[in-house]
């Protein structure tokens, strides 16, 4: 089983994708977000690039979350934001979701064999679920806005120290050895490192610390969030 | 004091060269072959893209060193080998360097303010002569065919830490962020890794070992070469 990170959009190459399992990670925080929503119960998440696409899929069982430059989009119903959807009942909901990084990288990502979200808070299932698969992966780091993010990075060394725990003949890329071992220097400092990065400084700037401290969180989840399709469902390790 | 690492070639950004201290890194094996020619007493060492350059540059006080694909050019005196040319003496010798990967990195730094070459076997002398500079700074990883390569992103990780011995307050990028993590993980078992890596496997593959196992080692020079116009001359700290 061999294993690459991918460190940002720009870097990725389509053998990176064609026959392997992808986990897109964007802690800060699409995939964060879309791990919480499901956690609350929702249904179904489709992932869409424009605004204009999200309000032609509205209806009554349907919310709109994202946003644009950490913003809430106008007209929609919650932001791109983790703590906000902890807080509400979706049951059945259905979330139609457009933000600045992380949903470009799911589309991006439809190219692999099959797609998984994973974020620091449900790591260790995500590499259960990696080890369950046992194909070669490649973990795509969304980034932002086009550059590196190193949370995305720590996180994808995060799930491929899990993975090493489960399958011990794992064989790692350049970029997936840099990773994991940055992750297990930085291990015991993940929450205070969130507010240092570039994506962090932005957050915190904008007041949103709780998504920060929230998003650090290790496995809080045990979903797996995956695309089938035009939607991401979810499977249970509980 | 700002420092970024950019860790291949492709994701290097003009703003990243501008007013800045440039630290070109390819251990595996320009950097390494630079350092060890003025060891030897080399005084002047020119950096070229193409054979034909290399060849119209000859007299009889010129060694022509390089490779492609890690194989010594024809006609030319040693290979991009550093263990081949610390066994020679070159008191007063110039020398004509074209290789696949660092020279055409080292010519890409040129707008930078200073352009500095670091290695494993110079990186606390690259510290200080950073240190003395107090200028924002860009370790550029020269990777391997246009591919990341783990060992130059540890050896800035490794410069980035001498650096933080001498000066406290130098604020991390993201990825500056990572490749010390990384080092500080990974510091006992550099000379285990070297084999390990993309270029690492593909030299071991030619019998390279010696050249993995010297170019491993921590600080065996004192020497900062340095770019100056067209040629690459050295400061010495001793």
């Amino acid at each position: 089983m061999k294993a690459d990170v991918v460190p940002t959009l720009n870097e990725l190459k389509i053998e990176q994708l064609l026959g392997r399992t992808i986990v897109v990670i964007d802690v800060l925080r699409s995939t964060s977000t879309i791990i919480s929503a499901f956690n609350r119960g929702c249904q179904e998440i489709i992932p869409v690039e424009t605004c204009g696409q999200a309000y032609s899929l509205m209806d009554a069982n349907t919310y709109l979350v994202g946003e644009r430059y950490c913003k809430k989009i106008q007209g929609f119903d919650f932001s791109n934001s983790p703590t906000e959807l902890i807080q509400q009942n979706l049951a059945g909901k259905r979330i139609v979701l457009s933000t600045t990084n992380g949903t470009g990288a799911i589309l991006k990502a439809k190219k692999g064999s099959t797609v998984l979200l994973g974020a620091f808070l449900n790591g260790s299932a995500v590499a259960e679920e990696l080890y369950r698969l046992k194909r070669d992966l490649t973990l795509l780091c969304a980034g932002t806005r086009n550059e590196f993010a190193l949370e995305d990075f720590l996180c994808a060394g995060f799930i491929l120290s899990q993975l090493s725990v489960r399958y011990s003949s794992v064989e790692l890329g350049d970029y997936a050895l840099a990773a994991k071992a940055a992750y297990l220097q930085l291990q015991h400092e993940i929450e205070k490192i969130m507010p240092t990065t570039t994506t962090g400084k932005r957050l915190a700037q904008m007041g949103l610390h709780d998504d920060l401290f929230y998003s650090a969180q290790l496995d809080q989840s045990d979903l797996v969030p995956y695309l089938k399709e035009e939607s991401i469902i979810v499977r249970s390790y509980s």
